[in-house]
């Protein structure tokens, strides 16, 4: 599937950066769910262009439309269709992208692919398609906090090589209080870099740095998802971290993933790195969550635990040599327009959704939301 | 899908480490592809326990039979089922893993999500599967070798936190020689932890004396993609790195997946990491390769570069804290039996399977491959 | 998939016959196919309602309009979406349906399976929502025709117990040239029933009598594929007809499908089912073509022939029994408003992009059109 | 998929009439169910060759062996794996098929498909390779009937130009006896042509005047399922009834499908098709049952009643004419070796085992069978 992402819980984007319009059709959400655009539109607006100082100040409102699907304020089990048009596309400012490819960007992986190709904005490639994944996730993000009350939420964790200093996800009891996780979610979102550490300034510092050079940092994005039953995922080729990264890796700039300890598990022994099991409130768990709430591909009821690597945006106005693709001449290219600095706190929404569909999907098909239709709650 | 991998070149793999054999269904693989036993054992005996000192001492011969798809020594389209018969499993071993689930394995995952389940040797969840994955891989690895000249190559680059010394994925000259291919294949293969170092054998001093410390070690592999033709991926929800990420996740004890610079990247500014295009020898190319060959979830002709971090065994003779399922207390595990200190260097050919997999896959899908027939070459 | 047929073409439709607007997102349509509005509105305008005088009143335009996946008047390989708003609906009509079931239509199974259901005009269960059918199904026809000259012509063969007096499929020869096929598809076009036949009066005045008994009627439909090469279709579960088959049988009001012969094969001894082959202009053919145009579920270059059995428009004024689903009294039912006496002439242009739609997939599944992009031609 | 049948409940089959074994793995059964050889050695030997006088006298015993996937006795989630080795194949008979295709048979199709081919006794593309289903279909079979006795039974109906002279499925009360269905099981089993009508000895007549006129007979199968819940099926193009086509069309052989009044109800007026609903032990039923148990592509609960057309065997004695694909001669051929003058009792087993497929994988999708585990019953 080139563009329909999950199985039972699928979401088709469609949409290009300077096109008419973008949106997705969402098929597999069963009926009963309660659902308005303005669930829709909260998550939109966490991902919109100028929301901060460290964003494009292309000027989109992202108002979606719900075309499909809903009856009486709720889902209806029929394909949920629905588009945002666009409205503040200048085309003229991308007419050097056609025969001068971007170092870091996809035109020329596209030039030779389709040979046809949008290349206004990046057409199809621009992160403003990103769009149609967020509808997905708003409607599965409400999906599963609707049926099971799992959250999923994300923060930055470092910006370039500046490293927060906090540690959520070990911490299960901390998710337990619907307190603590208002007020968390409220500090990343009142926080510019989405990063609610303490040195967040000094983050901040650091990306002004970048801009006066004219360049651009990238980040590490940490997700949790806190609150899904045991049993999630699947033993072989549908593992819960086989799925995750796939949702996660699909989403352009992001260049690493990671489950648990990560990268960190491979220089630890096994007695440090396995979690013990203890007894506790009636379940059995893991005494630390190296493993990330994952064994066998299988969740084991403690938070599942992911991080994601971004790279720093490829659009910089610093000058850098390409190739012109009629005269094969190599030619200095400096990018102009309107772009982001770091995007890592608006891809935070964006990991948010490709997680939250992955789990609305697996929930589907291991058993515990029913396709067709959900009971009164 | 729970058991198959790919979608045009599909492989679904079966058995337990204590059942009576183990295999694999190729479905999928074109037409006219010369093959025999040999190509697949010759990658079974790659993976096969006891093949180091580092490896467990179960004597398996893992001897592999064609059971269907070949006539006259040629593929015929139709699907080719494999079989490996156990003839080593010791099941008395095994029996304290039903009640008391061992740290960092999956028996208390499949316990709730199965109830029955075939708890010797972990079953389903045993290293021992993976023989389907080596088969499928196998063959995989013949059909884009023979159409496209590709290869898939493997090796350590870390273990514990011990750092190989080299770095061949930035060197696409070094590719371009049979004979340089051949030395490094030599070379990989002949070192105990499969690792073209200078200081390998600082790296087997580590795993010594993790062994003396009755405990296991990890470590970090790369994989380096040679030969694939630009144009293979998709932009969106099927990207190359999205569907390698997938693909290398569903092996065991995997917690980490990168592609190019990896979490690195998020550490450059932006003119660091974009890679500037040149032109050379007809083409254009990226200078440098710090997108590890992929831009926008598409090839760009350069080499594929990935890395999995993988964790230090589960099993060790240490005495671990678990909980008995039916008294509900906890009690000391020591894990008995034959395992490996190290599973490192046994997971490369099964991380190269996974790999061959989904580039032959892609290749199909993308029609590069005929999926029917192979034209006579 | 509930809502997106095709595996490598795919179409997904959403929409309701009283909603926003209907549509339908293509997914996998190679780049350089030249495509406008008016390729789909051809179509489209072919199973517009008001267009005959045995279809309903409803006045609609279904005006189409592409959204994305077009640039420069050619496909570019991404998605295309396409909307038409609905203009027209009368929601008071149908208020009825909410409480009392109507006999022949879906409207118990949705109640019962859905709960929550848009039950004016029949929601999702309108034959309105075939809508986005025939835009995937126009796409899907200038794509197999623009590479491969594949033409799908579907018309009338039965209206209730009157049978048709002709016979095309077994003719080869009449669908090479061009010409004929223009004069058979405007003879189709020009027939109120889309029959070819010399006695399509007679046919007419068994419409107008059942609508004189307040009643409805059904009818058979034949369409042949002309220009499908060989080697299309797989030997086992992907079978040419299987999935024709299935893509027939996904149309409302359809209860029955044959290949060639169909269901009077049974009847026959294998002497005179069996097509007997023959060597004429340099390619090996059936002398007949009882098999329809498939052998071992591939083509065999043969027109390949379909038939489907239509039945009779469920709503009809005529009074019927059927159960208040909330007093769970037995009562009448007179279905009023706008309402076709006989769909099969407007249900043709939706089976023939059901096939079509069957065909492109299969022509890029089995590597006969390119799946990212077309050469030149 | 080429040899998968199945979303949720899959089936891959795979072996060719002369290769060393044939056989299936079954992946995505609920752990939990009961499962002996014996359950599917039952369904093989209802198949299996040289069962009465009216089939191949080919002595095989297609001894089945279950490889993976039982513990205990019971299955355990993992993919069951299940093995029958050919043991009386003889090759000699088959060596003319390579050179000379057969007509009704798919020889040429493969040859042009895949250039390399088992041509030994039709390869693949032999009747032989049903065993694959019906493994298949034996599991599904047990599956749904231990969690909610569901029942598959097939029937011949048609010989020929002989039709039987009963009527089963529009009588709902006649499955709600255990004692009915198992006197009609017996009476099918009981009958040469599986035919539970008077006029049996007829038909059987009617093959033996074929047998001597070296020719051989098709006819019809009707399959009625009993006891299928409310609400299985989808609406749009996973409809209830196209699933059931494409996996009945994907059996060698079948030339038409159709459901209910089928080809009939194009021959009604809407107010004979359509079934009134009325009231009756506390659910609303349809009267009659002309629409076969589905409405909008969704069941109904009243039995679902399907028919298969299948052609005459096309191996006949008599001299037919093909081409001989190196000289490109006209040359007469008569098919010698072991074969069967009609396969429809032969093939009703098939059929119920597609069938059995399709609803085991629909009720898991649709929410009625846990994927992952049968609770106790």
């Amino acid at each position: 599937m080139l563009n329909t992402f999950g199985d039972t819980f699928r979401v088709t984007t469609w949409g290009e950066s300077h096109g008419k319009a973008l949106g997705a059709v969402i098929d597999g959400c069963p009926s009963n769910l309660p659902l308005t655009e303005n669930d829709i539109q909260y998550e939109l607006n966490r991902r919109r262009p100028g929301y901060s100082l460290f964003s494009t100040p292309r000027k989109e409102e992202d108002e979606v439309e719900i075309l499909s699907g809903i009856f009486e304020g709720k889902t209806t089990g029929t394909p949920i269709s629905c588009i945002v048009y666009n409205k503040s596309q200048q085309s003229k400012d991308y007419t050097a992208i056609k025969d001068t490819p971007r170092p870091g960007h996809a035109d020329l992986s596209y030039q030779l692919k389709y040979g046809n190709y949008d290349y206004r904005g990046g057409g199809r490639s621009s992160g403003r398609t990103t769009i149609g994944n967020v509808i997905g996730g708003a409607i599965a993000k409400k999906l599963i906090e609707y049926t099971h009350k799992i959250k999923v939420i994300g923060y930055t964790t470092e910006i370039g090589t500046i490293k927060g200093d906090f540690n959520y996800y070990n911490n299960p009891e901390f998710f337990e209080s619907d307190l603590n996780i208002q007020k968390l979610s409220n500090q990343i979102e009142d926080s510019v870099l989405r990063c609610p550490s303490t040195n967040s300034n000094e983050m901040n510092e650091y990306v002004f740095k970048a801009i006066d050079g004219k360049d651009s940092v990238g980040g590490v994005v940490e997700v949790v998802i806190y609150g899904l039953p045991k049993g999630i995922g699947n033993p072989i080729f549908n593992k819960l971290e086989g799925r995750l990264s796939s949702a996660v890796m699909s989403i352009n700039s992001i260049k690493g993933f990671e489950v648990g300890k990560g990268f960190e598990s491979s220089r630890l022994f096994g007695s440090e790195m396995n979690d013990e099991f203890y007894f506790k409130n009636g379940i059995i768990c893991p005494k630390t969550n190296n493993a990330g709430g994952i064994l066998g591909g299988i969740s084991t009821g403690a938070p599942v635990v992911i991080r994601a690597s971004i790279k720093p945006t490829p659009s910089i106005s610093k000058t850098q040599e390409t190739v012109n693709i009629k005269t094969l001449e190599t030619v200095p290219i400096k990018i102009g327009g309107r772009h982001d600095p770091i995007i890592v706190p608006r891809v935070i929404p964006v990991i948010e959704s490709m997680v939250s569909i992955t789990i609305a999907d697996l929930m589907i098909s291991s058993g515990f939301i029913n396709p067709s239709k959900l009971s009164n709650i």
